[in-house]
């Protein structure tokens, strides 16, 4: 499909300045003794909002209800942004820097950061369920999606899978696994949600499902090509991470060029899927899946 | 009203039963890398599952849906679960001892318990969203619900208030507010979900918020109690830790005598509400609330 003449740099500043003021207004400063603060740090004034993204870009493939479809996309980067704060902790990946600012629990004690992230999740599930402006049927079965990604079956589980892999030796298979639970449910699940906000055929469903499936396994190749090629000031986190914690990572698997490689035939499926979707206009979509292979940080 | 005939222990353990199995059921051991198996240890075997039982007990008063009434009364108590273990790790009260055994982080390891806890919360959600067999509007609301009271306006934002307020000196009105959002909040929401899965008059559903916030206060109230008139074996964590972390209580607050004529009052308070509900049998939720503050644990 053409995108020559479509302006996605505008596409993509309207749906940013949305998401946005959705998450300014909704993650509330008031919340109490400093958990608010916290909250806010977590989620406002960084992040690229890839998510959000794709949930909106879905949601206009298939036509969706824009209101429910808002929410959504604030709910999917709740729930992304509380997985790093939880995962930037000590007992974790004791990580200190994030987007180029110190990490929640750095800035805010543990304990503010272990319950700003509990908050973040149960607001998630806050936002997907309005007392009205969205129909009850898509409020279930939005919750529904965003819990399973989150869930045992893929975020959270994903995360022990990466726990318990470090210093181990993972076949390619394994790694795919891990990163289609870890990173790759959400993604997905971002997509699926974008396109629960409408009615789209069976077909077109099927196939942005697996739009989401490539694109999210190809945001994790190329996360695992940066973390060797750039350095922490363009990431805006420590780079060299995986190796220096032995972690297993395409790279460290494939090589880098294979890695590469890698990236680019995912990018090349989610565009097949694009195309096999019967979808009359996939160019947003078209557009995120480039930028998540040629992406700088 | 007379519940001398009830056989009110018969009713718990049918109803026990119930939520054990369905706990069992849907916290299941097969997620990745130990990560079932620290969900379960969180869950089940040990706890009062008083939440549940007043979810249960609520729907049954309004002659609601016993399927949506199940699925709440395990999200609720899956929420509760969570928090306890996130509650117990070191950056927070930093406990070893939690029912009798170990707590999560000290069998489990800290990153373990940290995702334990997010999945468990996750999984809440996913309960409350069934594919069929509670109609989606319903599914919504308890949702809507469930988020509110777990969420920064209710438990995280109590525990927050709760955290800052280590060696501070509260005043009464202080102490309830923290109180009425850290155990209150998913308290009451227990009464109110069971309460939605059926379709009360609306005073009648006043008047169950009601009594689930005045046994929401009373549970603290004795909790407060019991942290210095029993030992660590028969509390099944560890006693005295209030007095020992400088944390205000109602009993220090108070005196012991006034905590215990509070907590009874608040016990008449909810029994107040059981009657003007207009519900034609509110036995179950009348015995609840004697069980909250006669307890001895």
């Amino acid at each position: 499909m053409p995108t020559s003449d479509y302006d996605f740099a505008r596409w993509m500043r309207g749906q940013l300045a949305q998401v946005e003021a959705g998450l300014s207004l909704w993650v509330r400063a008031d919340a109490p003794a400093g958990l608010g603060a916290a909250m806010r740090y977590a989620v406002l004034d960084g992040g690229k909002r890839l998510r959000p993204l794709l949930v909106l870009a879905a949601c206009e493939a298939v036509g969706g209800l824009g209101q429910a479809a808002l929410r959504a996309a604030c709910a999917v980067e709740l729930i992304h942004a509380y997985s790093l704060v939880h995962d930037d902790m000590p007992c974790m990946d004791n990580d200190v820097l994030r987007r180029g600012k110190p990490t929640v629990h750095v800035r805010f004690g543990q304990a503010q950061a272990l319950l700003a992230g509990d908050a973040l999740q149960a607001l998630a599930f806050e936002l997907l369920t309005p007392e009205d402006g969205v129909p009850p049927a898509m409020q279930a079965r939005l919750c529904r999606l965003l819990a399973q990604a989150a869930g045992a079956d893929g975020m959270a589980g994903g995360q022990a899978i990466d726990l318990a892999s470090v210093g181990q030796q993972l076949t390619q298979d394994q790694l795919r696994h891990m990163h289609r639970l870890k990173t790759g449910a959400l993604l997905r699940a971002s997509v699926v949600m974008g396109a629960a906000c409408g009615e789209p055929a069976r077909v077109a469903e099927q196939a942005l499902a697996q739009y989401g499936a490539a694109i999210g396994l190809a945001f994790q190749v190329v996360d695992d090509v940066l973390d060797v090629t750039q350095d922490s000031a363009t990431l805006g986190k420590t780079a060299g991470k995986d190796a220096a914690s032995d972690k297993p990572t395409y790279v460290s698997l494939m090589g880098l060029d294979a890695a590469r490689d890698h990236a680019e035939a995912l990018r090349a499926e989610a565009h097949a899927a694009l195309a096999a979707s019967g979808l009359a206009d996939t160019r947003a979509l078209a557009e995120l899946a480039d930028m998540v292979v040629r992406r700088s940080h």
